[in-house]
Parts: structure tokens; C-alpha cells; sequence
């Protein structure tokens, strides 16, 4: 199967790439790899899900707002390359975990994230990832993360 | 208008480019990769911006401090290329803004360095960014950036 | 002396490789560059260090915490490249301290981190850095620490 097939059978539309929110751009590409800006949980242009993790939002929320944050990389990913599988490695997931006082739980949380990337690459999928607990995010997120992806040449 | 040029009708005098605060280099090449350590609002030696951005620093402070960390960055540019034309794209800006509890404007603080960034190198200048409200900072930065921009091999 | 026996000679000994705590890779590599997951300080599968530099944790402790950190991302890139000697500059380490409120002295702690780097890699340990306090960690680790570095092409 196709990244775009995977999606498919997940159940999952990729949603139109989201713009950026101030004077940047989402993505850009320098030689094999292509860097997306944060991605935070924008579903329909709202924000999905604000609060800090430990806090106002679980880690089963936190879990569903990292997962929202990859598909928005991946429509990144699609509009920087427009055929997935040009994707020939997934490398980093920077991860960003808007958290509690105390909060711990920030690999459960951004395994939303890394579960997602590992269903749709298969193998390509295999990232490393950071993961750290964030004081305060713009619009108030509950995660927001980057990816960093290498695309074949042709 | 060449980015030096465009610097000067800016009415912005490139500092030295600052020095490494402890054991690290200011900037590497890697292939055409420059990547700039993280650089803070120092002005002819002294931290011009400090505090907390929505506490005791204000956006329009903020706005500036990352105005003083993007030209920090330029500052290291041009110490490693020589030349800002040789600058082919500014890739991203790591955005890092020492926040107050609840605040959440990090986006317009960071735009004092993505304006900057576009006014100088005009398209070349389209960068993806990321934004987090970080808790603690060295030296109590208002604000941290790195930049990472492609080199025209020659 | 190559880096292997400069780590003998220092007397450490390079652990296993830590394994990835959640479902993503220890290290990946695209063209010339190796870049690691955040390395938290494990010893012998414990987590040696944890709480917050400048409050439970002295600056002389998150020293050797980012000492440790910067061990296990050397095993890393060894188990990546093989031979120490193939990397050929030391591009990055991604700095963040878990940090008490007030406390500035990340650069301090980080320094554990790139000491070690410059008697381990000589000339080609001198890498960028960025320098974060950060609020929460993964296991409550006092220090997250990713490295970047160049591999000979051969």
C-alpha cells in the first residue's frame, strides 16, 4: 500500500496543508530533505485541543491532539513532494508536550504522533523523535511538533 | 538590492558576531547548511533584553528582542559565508520565547525575527518556524533563536 | 589518539546504545549527517538523574547529568557509524535543561555535555548549541541532550 492508501484505510482525509499563522512558511526543502514548521492540532481551522497535558487535557487527549499535529505534517509532507512515496525516510519528529506542573507522561502523549508516522511509512516511518514538557504554546496547544523527512531524488 | 545593501537602508549596523558564552562554536557548515547556535539580545556586549515576554517584557519589547536575535544570526551568516548573497535560503528559525504563565503570543513575538528576516533576503527569506514559551532562559533572555540557511555551493 | 581510546583514556567506558523508551529510532542518518533521538542520563538502565537543575539538582549534578547524556549520544553514534573516527565534525547538541524557577545557568550545566565533546572529538568536536530551560521531562530527567554530526562519506 501507498502512504495515501494507508491513510485511506485508516480513515483518515488528509486535511489541506494548514498555513502558517504568522510570516513564515510551512515548509521548505534543501537538497533531500524537506522541514516542516510547528504543527499544531488545527482540525477545519480550530484549534482542536488546548490546555496542558497532565492538566485540563489526559494523556488519551494528548495522545488524539499528537496524532492531529502528524496528519497536518503529512499534508505538509504531501504538499512539499505531492507523491508520499517519494518519502523515503521519516527522520525526527520534534516533540512538544504543553504540560502540567509534575507532568512526566510526554513519550505517551507524542506516541500519538510516532504510531501514526510508523502506520502510514511502514518501515520509512522509523524517526527518531525529542520530546520535551513546554510551559506555554502559542494559541495555547496542548502539542505542537515538526517533522523532518528525507525524499528520494529523482 | 544585495542583503548587505538592504541591511544598510534598514538603517541596521551588523554587529561583530557574538561570541560563544561558554565551551561551543557560534556557528558549522555541513554540505550547504550553516546552522547558528541559539543567539539572545545581546547588544554591544550587554543582554539588552531580559525577563519573561507577558510578564515584565511586553510583546513590543519581545517583537524587538528577536528583531536583535535575527540580526545576532545575520551577523553569524555573514561571519560563515563571507558574502549574504551567497545565502541561497534561510531554512528555519527555531523560536524560543521565555514566557510568562498563560501567555500565549509567542507568534508576534517571534515575527521581530521573521520580518527582519524578510525584509533582508526577500523571498530568499521564506523559512519554516517553530514557537514554544519556554520556561527558564540563560542569562533570563527575553528571547532565543537559531537560524539554519542554505549556501550556494560555488 | 582516536576517540575510542580517548574515551579510555578519560576512563569511560561507552555503554549499549540506550534503547528508544517508545516507539521511535535511537539514531537515523540522511546523506553525510547522523542526528540522534534526545538522550536522557541512563546508567545501567536507571535513570541517574532526575528533578530540576538549580533546585533539587545542584549545577555541579546537571554537569554530570549532561556528562552522562553526551556519553550515551556517543554510543549512539557509534552504533551508527562504527568507528568514531568517521565522524568528522560534531555539528550540534540540541541543549535543555530541566530547570527550577529562576534558574539562568543552563550554559553552566550544558557544558558537561560539550567538555566531554572536545576531549572526545578534539578540532572536530567544536559543534553549535542551543541552550533551553526546560519545564517538565520525560522520567523527570534533569537533562535532554540531541547531537548532530557529519560522517565522512567513504
Amino acid at each position: 500500500m501507498t502512504p495515501e492508501e494507508k491513510l485511506i484505510s485508516l480513515g483518515i482525509q488528509l486535511p489541506e496543508a494548514p498555513s502558517a499563522v504568522a510570516n513564515y512558511v510551512p515548509w521548505v526543502q534543501t537538497g533531500n530533505v524537506v522541514m516542516t514548521s510547528g504543527q499544531i492540532p488545527w482540525v477545519n481551522g480550530e484549534m482542536a485541543y488546548t490546555g496542558k497535558c497532565g492538566g485540563d487535557v489526559s494523556v488519551e487527549e494528548g495522545y488524539e491532539a499528537a496524532k492531529v499535529c502528524a496528519i497536518n505534517a503529512i499534508a505538509q509532507l504531501k504538499a512539499a513532494v505531492g507523491n508520499l512515496s517519494r518519502i523515503s525516510q521519516i527522520l525526527r519528529i520534534e516533540g512538544n508536550v504543553h504540560s502540567a506542573p509534575g507532568f512526566t507522561g510526554q513519550p505517551q502523549v507524542l506516541n500519538g504522533a510516532s504510531d501514526l508516522i510508523f502506520d502510514v511509512f511502514g518501515d520509512k516511518g522509523r524517526h527518531t523523535r525529542t520530546a520535551l514538557g513546554i510551559f506555554e504554546m502559542p494559541l495555547n496547544a496542548a502539542v505542537q511538533i515538526s517533522i523532518f523527512a528525507e525524499v528520494d531524488s529523482e
